[in-house]
């Protein structure tokens, strides 16, 4: 290892990511060579505007507007897709695939969503498509599961996977902002894009929990099967209430194994403040795992930003220059999608316990309605929490159910909505506290 | 891939941990070779004694009183040792990299206080020296450092690797138990050995802290330099007031890497009850540590215990059995101990904060001398609380300091013993705060 062995580097993409990644690359070259022994060389960077503005200094010289100067450059050895987007992202990797390189990708929504017919096309390529940074940004989760914890049998994974919207709750709780007030917050730190969509209603968080289900349980979970609930139906109160009852709520990717069948949803959620999980604030994630032999276990960082995200995608390089500076095409393989056979649960017949908050009118007999039609649904009430009025008339009043089915606890809210006797829509948040 | 390749592994030590592995492999074999597309066979185990009852069933068969059987076996690729021990496992392992066999070790005293000729001998040998479960257990904490962290300069790091001492100072905490009390608690739960010094005083702590320091730094911190304080002095009144200031106590092994410096100590540390360290409860383990790049980020799980550390000894194995399959004899190096120039801060230039709490005669003028010392020494005092008597005539006071250096801490703490007035030792604890 004395002359370290080269490998060349092309970048697609040079916005925030690909600046970030190039940047540290450029600059860092001896560290790796120090460390891993390889000369990681950026040989070209493909951006839409070669002469765009960078928030780091970008050599113009490396630089070019076309994608096909770096995917048939038969000195590059790995390309680095930091474009985002499904097309035409994939377009670009299938194509590098098939000129023999092999690619590191930090994106999320390509994998969850084309994962199985890229990593079948990289298998019969010989080559190898890398995507730590696709989750949980700087996080090496996709490392600890796959290599890590390669002999556990995972049974369940609770993720704060969305930064924007773990920090809106985050400043709703502590401030007691509003969700809107707290958006624009987070919008104004650059925290939330202009559309905060994708964020907070918990599609983000989807795209990353199919790739984490992948990685934990052998099983691919399209999309529309995943339960996706974003956080802009809860109020300062319901944080309030929550924190009065013990609770703090975090909008949560959740995944589960068990009895042959795999649990994956996205919603708000009620776990115990003294929870590990509880304690991750601002746009910090977090991914909480156990493991049959390894137990629990916890992984924090930052999910974005520029730096963090470089991170990961650069320990993505690092493993592949390994690899190609000792001439093995394929040692990691691809994510085994062994479990065909899991089925996947629907939402209707996961259980769990419920917060649930009305706003009733302040006349007698309306608690005993409610109450008579959770009853008739199976469900019971563990406890109540009735405050002063807020609204003229109208009475927010919390209850805390025990264990109820989803479809029980909705069709229970669709008779509750229709009482006259009360402002609708009424707002119910999953517990989780068993498992954790 | 569809034949899998076969690795097949000796095992030294059939206690604990060795009989977890050796179950593990043997029930776990479809499994490792579905997901890392390699066999991997457990050929022998050396045991002292081998007819002995095990926590788990290990075929009689497999075992064997001859370390050599297993060393001198031209079959075995992978020499897993889980003996303990500074001798004879070094001697062990030697022979075993002569012998052309990579190495995986959980052993922590190995590889802080031989780590430098072990690594050594092994890259003469042109074989791989793997040590995961040295530290943290489970947690992945080498691979995220040594590999998702590659392109990082750690800054500073902060860990709770002790398990023993964290669950005495849980409990301390919460149950409101003194040292000794939460002590025999610990061992008659099996969290603490029935002699606990190497875990209560500091030294086991300090034994990963070198191997943190070596990971992080790329600087080989001997034992002797590591300033290392156990938890034995600390009573729960201490926990009471530190958490009165908005403290929790834990006890800390604390690297940091400043201006050409690397600072690495253990010792009880009062840290913000806010923080995510303090969330760390019981036997569980977390390293915090600052990156450059990837910024704050935290590892969280068993640091002990016989499946955990198996877990992390297995993955070892198969990354060594990635590379042997692909015919890499050295895929990964070893720590770069690149910063041989760095110095190593002494102790005594060590600053921080300090909680101190005396025990003073109720008389007028006591604290005025006390106060006189610190400002002698250039100590000033952020706050002080003064509960009602507990001893006769004795009054705990405690006092939070504004930063200040060890050196002159120690000097002024000589000199308030000295008091007649003062019921000596008095008790300083370190604080970090800005850093973390």
């Amino acid at each position: 290892m004395s002359t370290p062995r080269k490998v060349q580097v092309g970048i697609l993409g040079c916005g925030t990511v690909g600046s970030g990644v190039a940047h540290a690359l450029l600059t860092r070259r001896r560290l790796l060579a120090e460390r891993a022994g390889i000369e990681v060389v950026v040989k070209r960077i493909a951006a839409k505007r070669v002469l765009a503005k960078r928030p780091v200094r970008i050599p113009r010289s490396l630089v070019t507007s076309s994608v096909n100067n770096l995917l048939d450059d038969k000195e590059i050895d790995i390309i680095v897709e930091l474009i985002g987007g499904v097309h035409p992202a994939k377009e670009y990797i299938l194509k590098a695939l098939q000129n023999g390189k092999h690619v590191v990708t930090a994106n999320k929504a390509l994998i969850a969503e084309e994962g199985k017919s890229l990593f079948s096309a990289a298998k019969k390529a010989g080559r190898e498509l890398y995507f730590e940074a696709s989750v949980g940004g700087g996080i090496p989760i996709v490392k600890a599961i796959r290599e890590g914890f390669i002999t556990n049998h995972i049974e369940s994974l609770y993720a704060i996977i969305n930064g924007t919207s773990n920090y809106i709750l985050t400043q709703m709780s502590q401030q007691g902002l509003e969700f809107r007030q707290a958006l624009a917050e987070a919008q104004k730190r650059g925290y939330a894009e202009r559309n905060p969509a994708l964020d907070i209603n918990g599609n983000d968080a989807a795209h990353k929990l199919a790739i984490l289900c992948l990685l934990a349980f052998g099983r691919f979970v399209p999309l529309e099967k995943i339960y996706t609930e974003g956080i802009s139906r809860i109020t300062a109160n319901d944080l309030q209430y929550a924190q009065a009852l013990g609770y703090s709520v975090k909008l949560l990717a959740i995944g589960k194994q068990e009895k042959g069948e795999v649990e994956a949803r996205v919603h708000p959620t009620l776990i115990p403040q003294q929870h590990l999980l509880a304690s991750v604030k601002g746009v910090y994630n977090a991914i909480y795992l156990r493991g049959d032999m390894v137990g629990k276990s916890l992984l924090y960082g930052r999910g974005a930003g520029q730096m963090p995200t470089a991170s990961a995608v650069i320990s993505d390089i690092v493993d592949l220059a390994r690899n190609i500076a000792h001439g093995v095409p394929q040692r990691m393989g691809f994510p085994s999608m062994n479990s065909p056979s899991l089925g996947i649960k629907p939402m209707w017949e996961v259980e769990s316990r419920y917060y649930i908050r009305i706003l009733a009118q302040d006349k007698p007999g309306v608690l005993a309605e409610v109450a008579r039609i959770l009853g008739r649904h199976q469900i019971s009430i563990a406890s109540v929490i009735q405050q002063e009025k807020i609204h003229s008339r109208m009475l927010p009043v919390v209850m805390m159910t025990h264990q109820a089915q989803e479809k029980a606890m909705q069709g229970a809210l669709r008779q509750i909505d229709r009482l006259n006797t009360i402002h609708s829509p009424s707002l119910a948040i999953r517990v989780e506290e068993a498992g954790l």
